[in-house]
């Protein structure tokens, strides 16, 4: 298969099938380079594409009569309801029928899916779900936020391999700064898991600046943030609520006198694009690393902007990079732990 | 002793003993009701003030030879730098010749030092680190945000019931909403030790709304955050960071034409003032909890304002609920648990 296939859960998250179609129209319509396989329940999403123009010989749609919602157990659902968007999906991405799986739904589902069908790359111990955060050097990975809640000092090695690998491949970060998040800079912080594990990352073949505290990652003094899923999780979801109560207020401010508020127009949309920018429902997709193949979480919320900037942004990663490179890199990661 | 007491380490901090002092004096030139003893090096101390105007029979002066510096060990420095202003302050408290002690040194000797010397309320297993950063709603706490990394349920349930009770007599909150930070909202999310601290808050007579992610600490959906240490700072210097983020870009895009140049003069005032409620070097100090009197940590980074900040906090405190109330309750908070 040489043009990039990106396949798309038609039927993942709360606007699901209308915005996910959307959002492929808008990415079809606004690059070329790739086409796009939408998986769900195919009369739904029909209904949505005869209402649009773009061009029909980079949309295909495959049928898939089962939906994985929120309520259901997720590895019971990923085991059970084989003829869903997300299996059939993630089983094209195992079966190289497809360069990128994107979904806005299930995340319980979706991460046992990579797991259990779509598979690690060989020597991955477990895969982590990876979001750039913006920061104040243009964007900071944090990995894992919320696969892995209990880690082990491999696991933060890895995370941080893989991490330095994707900022190197997607951004063109010459020697990406990795650090780990601990409380308080000194080495000798944190417990016994963490000062094993900074150890390791200090023999790691990366660029690691020792231990970094939460405020370190926005302002831009890592490219790649290395912490347990849960402490990752808590820190995405920190940054998020930040972003929401300043906006709220700046608005608030701007809007107290007109002089403000027309200058407030003046700047609007710059202003909307840094608030969309720590928004997730916008922002875009958050990649998983470690699957064989590359698998984006979007969020439940996602409307169709948010998933065409996940097409794009997967669009680039693939393009700059064959696949293929990263999976060997990933596959030489064993070697290089070692060492 | 009536007449309220604070207590300050003059030579904590990155500034000292300068602007600790400044802070002083600013305090007592803008409210009265309350007296401060200055703990330091006493020439050193002496010097800052007599380059100011301020009420001299609210000011006192004892010296301590000593200084504890970051560079310190901890428990070490509590225990042999006895006539250090951290140890010295600390014993006053415990010995009830003071009703606040305040210092912005090291943050692991003063965790040390309100264990070792102050000492825990009677019940309490684990004090805790608890800023209350702000939110939609007004304020909410993060407990714990630094002392213990490794919690047990019964840490959960105590720091629910410690934040409940002082967002109630802080904030006049009726009946402060109190949750637990996990990966997302279902009950049966988190690991082992979360799901029975859920349980364990469930039963608990406070006002437990479940659990809760990141964002909803400063959307304004609780008042109260619970988390173990190692999180809770996390999101904290999240927070701080995301705050150095937008700002940043927020003045980059109001200098970029002169009329919202314009514009942003007349509305200065009120973004300062949201810049830096989101600036712990700033916005004042934290509360430790759990102690046998009221301590608080500001950061080290601390000028004058962040001192007066914490100063005139604590007063609020301690005069709308004398300070004997608040250790009643902590003190019979053994037997809620026990219910």
């Amino acid at each position: 298969m040489d043009k990039l296939r990106v396949i798309v859960d038609a039927m993942g998250g709360d606007y699901a099938p209308e915005e996910i179609v959307k959002g492929c129209i808008e990415a079809v319509n606004l690059k070329t380079g790739f086409d796009i396989e939408l998986i769900g329940i195919e009369d739904e999403i029909r209904k949505v594409l005869k209402r649009q123009d773009y061009p029909n010989d980079r949309i295909f749609v495959t049928h898939a009569p089962q939906v994985i919602t929120n309520k259901d157990k997720p590895t019971e659902a990923i085991k059970h309801k084989k003829d869903s968007s997300m299996v059939i999906g993630l089983k094209k991405i195992k079966e190289n029928k497809g360069h990128v799986f994107i979904s806005a739904g299930s995340t319980g589902a979706l991460l046992a899916g990579t797991l259990l069908i779509a598979g690690r790359i060989p020597g991955i111990v477990r895969p982590a779900l990876a979001p750039v955060v913006p920061s104040l050097s243009g964007g900071a990975m944090i990995i894992d936020a919320g696969m892995n809640t209990n880690c082990r000092p491999i696991n933060y090695v890895q995370f941080a391999v893989m991490g330095s690998i994707y900022m190197q491949q997607m951004y063109n970060i010459k020697n990406p700064r990795v650090g780990l998040v601990n409380v308080g800079a000194e080495e000798e912080k944190g417990n016994k898991v963490l000062k094993e594990a900074f150890s390791l990352l200090n023999k790691c073949d990366i660029n690691f600046v020792g231990n970094i505290e939460g405020h370190d990652i926005a302002e831009g003094v890592v490219d790649v943030a290395v912490c347990d899923g849960f402490t990752g999780n808590a820190m995405l979801k920190m940054m998020e609520g930040t972003g929401k109560y300043l906006f709220h207020h700046i608005k608030r401010i701007y809007n107290s006198n007109l002089f403000s508020k027309l200058s407030a127009l003046l700047v609007r949309a710059h202003l909307k694009k840094l608030k969309d920018s720590v928004d997730p429902e916008i922002a875009g997709g958050t990649p998983i690393l470690g699957v064989s193949g590359l698998v984006y979480k979007c969020h439940g919320n996602s409307r169709s902007n948010a998933i065409r900037n996940t097409i794009l942004n997967a669009c680039n990663l693939t393009k700059s990079v064959f696949i293929g490179k990263i999976q060997e890199k990933f596959s030489a990661m064993e070697v290089k732990i070692d060492a």
